[in-house]
């Protein structure tokens, strides 16, 4: 049937949507939540139906933002629309559901369909089920990560070797990346880091570079940065470098689900897309961590290892036991003034041990004898070598490469949470705290979110800080308060 | 934040959607798939994100057809819009994706968000896909059927008993319903018959009826036409009486999933919603029926006598075993002429043995003898008793009551199925069968279909005419007959 194109300046994150007349979806036998194909100049797109009596007359195809993308087309042009038959990979999906394997080729055609956007949000989320609940075999998830790598872009650079690292969330203020990757291209190497931004966590690795730097680019302008500093640290949802599994984490994010096949094909395909050779992983584990225990951290490692050898990535990884917050400050700013004051060799303690841990191994995954790798990793930051190439960092993404810890805006609505008796800290409660800089206002608000003056095990006396929480608004601070009032356990001194 | 309502009219099949400008959706800290709740003088509604820089304004919010009607707020009225919070009954479908068991309250909980559109198509997707991989106890069977029935509205009658027969799907040309819906009726019982329309088969029983008579109605148009009649054969998708089936089942099409216990339920509802007290249920199986063997037939009887049990329902089946198509026309006016030619007692066949064999085991189950429920099914089709009931049901449902077998108009555009050589028909494939009329525009095309003049065991000739092929347009017949070619195994003659 052809139809005319009438423009709807609606947006359905990510989605094609297809508004038909009530008239012309009877004529073509579709129904809502059921798709069609839409033809125009050699260009195909698959929608979803929605229906409307007043917005399209009989003879009008209304077209949201991304169809009209997809398909070139402009108001007026007149489009080829026939119902869309099912879809190969709707019976892969289904395949999974039922228990059984899937091939190379099944896998590679679901991948496609996600990221040329022919499945609804309704299959994206029975492949999702499928994997959660009939899990993926090693096999399925190399095949999974394969398939994710070659649909989205790659960079490519004349360099080798390529390193980077890699933490599997969970735990506040980790933010290790913005000492690591100065420090470790501050020795001569390569490191293109692509870090996420918080979707429940308190801050991310892109969030607290946006304090310092532009963290949002293209390919193309990655690829001059690194040429020029060798490192960056940028936000990989901008990079289009693995576009399948952005699409499908939003799917997983109202269940909160993480399949362990997806998670791990995730994490190397954005790897692998940049190039890295070598990669060192973070894996954190204990109760409030993704990883619940040393085992499980272990059996994900191997796997990974067993992954990444096919794609002759060299893999290894720190498992840590993960009991309090890294680092004291908490939300993007108050981390982004504690990676400054390490690299400007003013401050110390477990953020900038963490950093030195897992820095060393990947120093030593490229052939950096162990002992010698922590020389040169304290070295280059007692001498200000990582600072200044984190000032090259940060003047190559667009920020301003003089910026002093001092100069960064903290949010200016304060709370001290002090001792109620002297003793020692025995808890400090990664979840809650994370809530707290939440509430807060954090990510949102750059300068909200929790310093923590103490930690585990440290000795104080009544009256002395153990917390503070910053706000950028009196109504968040309060509502961040309320919370802490109401839950017992997120500081114990014994 | 308060927005001002834009009316947007599109309708999205069911679900609330809400468009918010960039600016306010960042302000609110949401995106695209995540849900705002929305208040309006009293009312809430929970409607999912889209983004538009175009259609709404700062400062407004562009409401589609289903949630102004949530609402019932109009063009700049003002409405209270926060961010959502994650749902409890999201933890519970995540429960049960994690392969633990739901408690009545959990069930409850699922299907009232699905009713009141305040789960997404994500989410319900998610909670189909938990019953599918993980299965659901019969306890969490029954917990499901009575939310559903709770959840809907419910048709009282002072009467009893009330009766009620369902096929179990997947067989051609089964419309046993309009043979049995009347001759029981025709003895002084009252049966009040609730279809479906067809999904993936040629015909539904809805849409046979449909060929005769209206079959939309609410429930108190439905409950005069019993009244009147003592009988009904109406599509059940108007009647709302399981209404979060219906959702259900349009996020099971895509991936056509049937979970067994969302299979049981959906049965067990619609006819408890009608207050029926005995029903008989008619279970082909076979390779290419819903059921695929007798113990699985058996297996899934009993589970359904239990739940029938606790809502005092008496319930028996009849399991057969499908080898072809029963009945001799498939499609709508195909199959409707047949009903009528077989209560003018002008024709026998497979179709009349059926329906007496499954009329008579439900007479059977209110008591009357099985050899003098034959005698009073028979002789009720003999004496014109049973079609006399059949016109004042159609007359109730207004239909014309002096419709004759003749009248009913059968598409125009015919090709006949010879045999190439003589013996006995060995095979007759209801899969294709039920393709072959699909393309020939069943069931849309109410006169289009296909004819079987010949069933299985049956001796021919060359040159006997075995099925005619039936369609309302040149260009469909010509897709069926082309699909004939291609498929050998549609007649096997041995």
């Amino acid at each position: 049937m052809e139809l005319r194109v009438k423009e709807v300046y609606i947006g359905a994150g990510g989605k094609n949507v297809a508004v038909l007349n009530y008239a012309d979806a009877s004529e073509l036998d579709v129904r809502p939540l059921e798709k069609v194909k839409i033809s125009f100049r050699g260009k195909e797109a698959i929608a979803i139906v929605d229906i409307s009596e007043r917005v399209v007359e009989r003879g009008e195809i209304g077209l949201f933002l991304e169809t009209l993308e997809a398909l070139g087309a402009k108001e007026m042009d007149i489009v080829e629309v026939v119902p869309c038959e099912r879809l190969a990979s709707t019976f892969y999906i289904r395949k999974k559901l039922e228990g059984r394997e899937l091939k190379e080729d099944e896998v590679m055609e679901i991948v496609k369909d996600i990221v040329g956007n022919r499945l609804s949000e309704i299959e994206i989320a029975y492949f999702v089920a499928a994997t959660f609940t009939k899990k993926m075999s090693l096999k399925e998830t190399y095949f999974l990560t394969k398939a994710i790598v070659e649909t989205g872009k790659r960079l490519k650079l004349n360099k080798y070797p390529i390193l980077s690292k890699h933490s599997i969330g969970g735990i506040c203020g980790n933010r290790i990346s913005l000492i690591i990757v100065p420090t470790i291209a501050s020795l001569g190497y390569t490191i293109p880091k692509t870090a996420s931004k918080a979707i429940t966590s308190p801050s991310g690795t892109a969030d607290t570079m946006e304090v310092l730097a532009n963290v949002s680019f293209g390919i193309d302008e990655l690829k001059e940065i690194i040429e020029k500093v060798n490192a960056c640290i940028v936000w990989g949802g901008s990079l289009d470098i693995a576009p399948a599994d952005d699409k499908i984490i939003r799917i997983e994010n109202p269940l909160m689900l993480d399949p362990r096949a997806q998670m791990s094909a995730s994490i190397l395909a954005k790897h692998i897309g940049v190039g890295t050779t070598h990669l060192i992983l973070d894996l954190p584990t204990g109760r409030e961590a993704k990883l619940k225990s040393y085992a499980s951290a272990r059996k994900f490692l191997s796997d990974l290892k067993w992954i990444g050898k096919k794609f002759n990535l060299k893999l290894d990884g720190v498992i840590t036991r993960a009991r309090e917050p890294i680092g004291n400050g908490i939300g993007p700013a108050l981390e982004a003034r504690d990676c400054l004051l390490i690299l400007e060799n003013r401050l110390r303690g477990n953020l900038r041990e963490k950093a030195k841990l897992v820095g060393c191994r990947l120093l030593n995954l490229v052939g950096v004898e162990l002992r010698r790798a922590q020389e040169m990793f304290e070295r280059s930051i007692e001498k200000g070598k990582a600072l200044k190439k984190f000032r090259e960092i940060i003047e190559a993404q667009g920020g301003d490469p003089n910026i002093r810890p001092e100069d960064i805006e903290i949010g200016g609505y304060t709370y001290d949470v002090k001792a109620r008796k002297r003793g020692k800290i025995s808890h400090l409660d990664d979840n809650s705290i994370a809530i707290l800089a939440r509430l807060a206002g954090s990510p949102k608000d750059k300068g909200a979110g929790v310093y923590l003056h103490k930690h585990l095990g440290e000795k104080v006396k009544k009256g002395d800080k153990i917390l503070t929480i910053y706000a950028e608004s009196e109504r968040k601070l309060t509502e961040a308060i309320r919370f802490l009032r109401r839950e017992k356990r997120i500081v114990v001194i014994r």
